[in-house]
């Protein structure tokens, strides 16, 4: 069987199922299975989390440029790191690049990496270079810790539980599909979608105040795929009230323009890097206190293991997983 | 200017020049320019180091298996932690495939990586797997400690030391070269090629018997290279006896056979994972009765910094870095 057929997060599964320790290694607090991995040396729990980037599967230069490139690369693990409420402290970068790149790109890329580093207040301390066939590839490992403590993970929701969202949902997918598209304007959006910003300032704001999260994952795939994660994680379910989800009237513009359903680029389009937590009534008035606008409420996480969106037209139909896949 | 009229090792140091932070950040021991990356976490100094398995220039299924590939891909990286002196603890995986690779053979290289680690006290806790066009790259990263408390660096030789190095030299050269002739025997060669060493319980032997070694670097890219990476971070030269360096019989013979240079595979054909390291004259001696036959002094450090290759003929002439060059 080729992997193909066998989907992405099945071959996860799978290789985990051989990867995973035998027996319980001392100091392993999460290991394969949420947005970073969580191990004990020292004084606090301690964060690694690596993604990769590939031209072509990932990014298209048409639509993007390297210093853009290098910051998303640091930025997407910034954002696993924000989801385990943890604090980035080094990243490695290992570049895989074709004899043809143009040393200028490649040192913009570079420039893109150390700006994201210089803001988000992470040092890169090593990596490797090496020759790619024909397309760039841009690894980052990022290595963190829990200054609070106690990593988020995405399997602590309970049910009863208000799943909530930071920030708007969407807004990458219409910047990516402006560009696509060449439409005029959406400038915010295709920013966005180029030069991703990590939640780390309002989870650590959220945590300073002592806020209860029980569950938090990052919106890399697509709410839709990364609510089943969490769910999953959690041995729960959810229900959403789609009508609330905070999509932008950029994103309800775009869409119309191109007739398609500004629901689905929220649900499905991915690479918003947005937070998605659960959390108590009360403890989300709370964290709603302190982050305002930047946080709302969709749903509710249910007992009964199944997925449910409430349309704005008050038709309830499962939510099916449907963000990007690699396979 | 495109890179591949830069060279690999210059576009490194401009990539360094960028990312290096502007002020020493507070933890980092050592950042990029080592084997590894060192911090403070803790106890005692944590290392961190990546390295990237790309189709097509690391390696060829012709010659190789997936299991095969799964070791070597964190045994490279368990080479980088040993000449730290470091022990390592855990191991990020990503893992960048086609869509059109089989699921049983993905599978073997999980195992393959597992039993690395399990060989080598590894836990793998996380990872990440997307597409690619068309190759697999297998890209890890291991964090470990440094339990005797002090990285062994490439920094640190003093004119006088003694250069010695582990085991053989050419021998991952030798099995190569061996499979794409398709030479009969020459197993231990070839084993060698596919399932890399790390020389970890060998720095840790000496380290516990309190060998106090001034510098240390891994045979990668080759002799000729590694030695000029700690000649040159050392600020020093080096006086090679080529005569003395560890070459099996085999790699002579199939040398022999190939109407090769037994030598330059020693000099240049990398991807030993050997160490090279540089100590006393008084610590050799320490340390060869400690390794025995795996050890074996190859040179001197000099003040000057050339790096001098002394032939068996008595001839002795500059030697030129010749190992593996990406760009």
């Amino acid at each position: 069987m080729r992997i193909g057929e066998l989907g992405e997060f099945a071959l996860i599964a799978r290789i985990a199922r051989i990867l995973k320790a035998p027996a319980p290694r001392k100091g392993i607090v999460q290991g394969i299975g949420d947005d970073a991995a969580v191990f004990h040396a020292g004084r606090s729990p301690q964060v690694l989390t690596v993604d990769a980037l590939t031209e072509g599967i990932h990014f298209d230069f048409r639509y993007t440029d390297a210093e853009s490139l290098g910051w998303k690369a640091l930025a997407v693990n910034l954002s696993d790191v924000a989801a385990m409420g943890a604090s980035p402290q080094f990243a490695l970068v290992a570049l895989s690049l074709p004899r043809h790149a143009v040393v200028d790109e490649v040192l913009r890329l570079a420039e893109g990496i150390r700006r994201c580093g210089k803001t988000f207040d992470t040092a890169v301390i090593g990596g490797n270079v090496s020759r790619s066939q024909s397309v760039w590839s841009v690894t980052v490992t990022v290595s963190g810790e829990c200054r609070n403590g106690r990593p988020l993970l995405r399997s602590g929701a309970r049910a009863g539980d208000i799943v909530c969202v930071t920030g708007r949902l969407g807004l990458s997918c219409t910047g990516l599909t402006a560009l696509k598209k060449e439409l005029a304007g959406f400038e915010r959006a295709k920013r966005r979608h180029r030069r991703p910003v990590p939640r780390l300032a309002w989870i650590h704001e959220l945590l300073r105040h002592d806020v209860r999260i029980h569950a938090c994952i990052d919106v890399s795939d697509g709410l839709s795929s990364d609510l089943a994660h969490l769910c999953e994680a959690s041995r729960l379910g959810a229900l959403v009230d789609l009508g609330r989800l905070p999509i932008e009237s950029g994103t309800r513009k775009a869409a119309a323009l191109c007739r398609c359903n500004p629901y689905r680029w929220a649900l499905d389009g991915g690479e918003d890097y947005e937070l998605l937590m659960t959390m108590s009534q009360a403890e989300y008035l709370k964290a709603k206190r302190i982050l305002g606008a930047q946080l709302t409420a969709i749903g509710t996480m249910i007992g009964r293991r199944t997925i449910l969106g409430v349309w704005p037209d008050g038709s309830t139909r499962p939510l099916k997983a449907g963000g990007y896949r690699h396979f």
